[in-house]
């Protein structure tokens, strides 16, 4: 209704962690959907490797859409944008790729994200997770702003050693090696699939063999 | 009337504030919307900041469009251009963003802005208002503009107490934390919501979960 | 007819005034209109600022159409075209603003623009006039050209005690605040406000409150 | 006839007149005609100004396309495609805009140019004719080249005092105030008019006054 | 299903080898596919000589489209998206571009890429395999990552004699000329080709010489 | 047929001939051409003065296009991509325009071109053949590259006297002042003229002069 403010509402909103020269901080990340054309914008002075975060994390949710049950042509039909404030604060580096996907996924599915869920983490086109710096940093950091889970790369849990045991012990930290295994615990509730029949047209050839598995990278 | 000067109509101007080396000032910010196909455009010597500033206000007021009357499809029949005057002096910050979404929403329901008020505060994607620097500058700027009435943001009501007496006992100011609360005080009268039914082969996966709360950050 | 010259055509044809190091100077401002989609193209090595004021001037026209009898579907139909000789001279600044307006209305609405009138002042988007400098170098670049009255802003009215008796003699100068108050004198009629009905599905909110006047700024 | 080379079609190639710091030289300019959607392309690294002569010409050309007998709708339906040989050096200047408007010209009248004739002066939105450099280092390259007949502005008419008797003998000079001037005398024959009436939409307000005179500037 | 990590899956993932000052590296290539206009996106920090790699592997391949069973006019149906993780490490050079159309065609195909071959080499618009620098540094970064095969050019077959006994006996080395020596192999199984019948309208004159061999180069 | 390299054929490969400090070097261009709407691409480093003389060739194929045999329409469904291998390598220069139209006609008409034939030369819109640099250098590189036939400028006749005997006696020279008379020649058969009538309601003006012939330049 109108008048009555959105603080409510966390669709779209996630809590992001980054590392800076005077140390962790919040990276809030905010999305939003608009009727459109597929396009997608960003603001909040993101320097070129941010830029290509927020695309390759849109790229990763479209190529998978009904997985997260996001109809595959609700894309052409709105635009998407990401915003990072505090808008006059340069921001960059890869490591907000898997929160990129969070919040994008959110928005698209109406899905809200849980308040108290932070993460860190690059993302691949695949939807692999690698991994990022300043964990320490950046763990003492939600830890301040009242966060209790924080999802973090699996190819930084060998840097766990150096971190305080406080901090562990006031932190759920849950290492990934897939944003999937994030979107399922940090969204309110998993999004479900849909089932979606590609129209013939476009079908490539007739694939008769099961692709073979790959092993961890 | 041909020949009749626009003097007596506010919709799409309104007074911001703004913060320079030699103390505050009066920022204008006007808006128009014409025939169009969803475009914005700016003027001014708007700065890297300001611009996202305009991009951002304008995807806040376009996702929320039927929370202030707007009709979604207006969007795709028009163009806006926000131009801040005078067009020589260089201009940027994102401590406009409330004033270009006040602005926004007032040309685009046709609403006038109270002509004694004025505002400053960043913007979020969601509609937060986030603090600003110097305050007390621009309350003075206010106040010999004769200005009755500034909007400034909830967590610059700590620097309150820098400011003079004389000034605080002149102006009203409004601590607001959401945009909302701008909108329904600034415009001549608050925007009524009207209701939108989304075409079916847009809709994304019904959820039945209603979003949880987000404490205030 | 093929093989005669236009010298006789004064539709789209302006005269500003500039300011520069060495003195005052006319500026012929040129408009042409030809067959397109809404686009406009400007030339004559214009500066950012000049380029933003044909652009806020193209927006106030815009806006405005109908009160100027310009049917606002011509703008789908045609792209404009702003041209100031001399090619390989940089000009800037906002102060040919009125002028820049004047000459697509000129242009858009097949009237004339008197010959012996020159006109300076920064245009806003809803098209009142800003304070330009340089007036006395400008006055008297228009008298040395045979203009016989000259546009200047109201707010540049107080710097008339600066300039020679027999300058004022000579010139006849018109102060104004809104652009309209040139268009109805420069131009060889006033243009004639047309009706229009907007086409009924992208009307907004209807304004049950007439708008409130806005007092001189 | 394929396998025939082209040298006997002068459509849209005319001889242009470049002043560099060695002297004058020919300048040839050549255009093509393409099936396409009304752009226009340029090639031989021409400078910023230089571009925009090209523009300017077009939107000349454009504009009174009817009066050249070109059907308004043929630009909708074509690309034209501006080039000055050689490729390597580049070139600049408003002074070949006589020449490109009537390259334009004639190539899209099919009407072939005079290979006797050169040109030299910048060009207005109107068509007007405007003042250029060097004319004696031009005139002198003209001689050089074999050409008998070279277009010159009326601005320039006064330069011709310091140019040798012996140039002036075995030259026709024209010195021109209008393009029209020279695309009456370079083409092999004057293109002719056409009739043309414009679709009942996008016609303006009824203009019952008749133009009044513009007097020479 | 959602949930599962993407792990099992090769389609579009190759292993492409880059080599740096510090030596030879894996370099993990990802493609993905979505509903689109033909359009193609890389990121990952590419340099200019790697996005034309990009550009051209996907020319080759569109170029040679139903001899790998992609039906031409899927290229207009959907956008293909390339990225080399990690995102902030730039890369450059064209010795990926073997790799690059290893991995269009696979995602276009839906046939994944064995794991346990790497390759580099330059492509050409034809599918021509050039030289690349680093070979040994190459081979041992392989060596490292547990690849078993690993693709080079034809043209760096000499350089194989500088290479350590121990890695030749432990990778199989594959010098080929020719992309499609690498397609045939490096999938887990061939793509086949389609019958493909031009739409009658854009066929070119009938060739009734059959073209000419061109021996190799 | 899959898997089977397409070394034989030489549609749309060309060699052309460049300078270089460190002497003369062999050019391949290759085009490849796809299902498009008409644009053009170019990828291996080329310069800006290569870059514009893609473009020359392009105009100039296009403008001719039925004498070549070319449907005109072909241009609108067809993209086309020039690529100058090797990628890393910056290339610049008008030099390689004759070149690059061969390559282009003979990617449109499906007509090789002669393997052991070399050209160098700039090319005009109308397809002239103007002068370029380095011959001696060029022809010594076609000599190496077991080269028979090179195409050169007619304007670089006069620089024949300064070439050895020996690469005289065993390289066919063949000096042109137009493209089509490469084309005549390098191709394995002469592209056939088609005819073809230009829809009615684009045709200008009915020309009743014949086109006066141009002389040699
Ligand atoms: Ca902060
Ligand atoms: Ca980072
Ligand atoms: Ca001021
Ligand atoms: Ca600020
Ligand atoms: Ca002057
Ligand atoms: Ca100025
Ligand atoms: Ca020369
Ligand atoms: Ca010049
Ligand atoms: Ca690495
Ligand atoms: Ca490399
Ligand atoms: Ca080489
Ligand atoms: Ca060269």
């Amino acid at each position: 209704r109108y008048g009555e403010t959105e603080s409510e509402d966390m669709v779209g909103v996630v809590t992001g962690l980054a590392w800076t020269e005077v140390g962790g901080e919040i990276l809030t990340i905010e999305s939003v959907m608009v009727p459109g054309k597929g396009g997608i914008k960003h603001t909040g002075k993101l320097g070129d490797v941010m830029q290509e975060s927020v695309s390759a994390a849109l790229s990763y949710v479209r190529s998978r859409a009904v997985m997260f049950g996001i109809k595959p042509t609700l894309f052409e039909k709105r635009d998407l944008h990401v915003h990072v404030p505090e808008g006059a604060t340069p921001k960059d580096g890869p490591s907000a790729g898997v929160a990129m996907a969070t919040s994008l996924i959110s928005v698209m599915t109406g899905i809200p994200i849980r308040r108290d869920v932070a993460m860190t983490g690059e993302i691949t086109l695949r939807g692999r997770v690698l991994a990022i710096g300043g964990l320490k940093e950046k763990l003492l950091a939600a830890l301040r702003a009242g966060i209790t889970t924080v999802f973090i790369p699996k190819d930084n849990e060998k840097d766990l050693v150096e971190i305080p045991e406080a901090v562990k012990k006031h932190l759920e930290i849950v290492a990934v090696s897939h944003v999937d295994q994030v979107i399922g615990r940090a969204l309110v509730r998993p999004p479900e699939p849909i089932e979606w029949e590609e129209p013939e047209d476009v079908v490539a050839t007739p694939a008769s063999t099961r692709p073979v598995p790959m092993l961890p990278h």
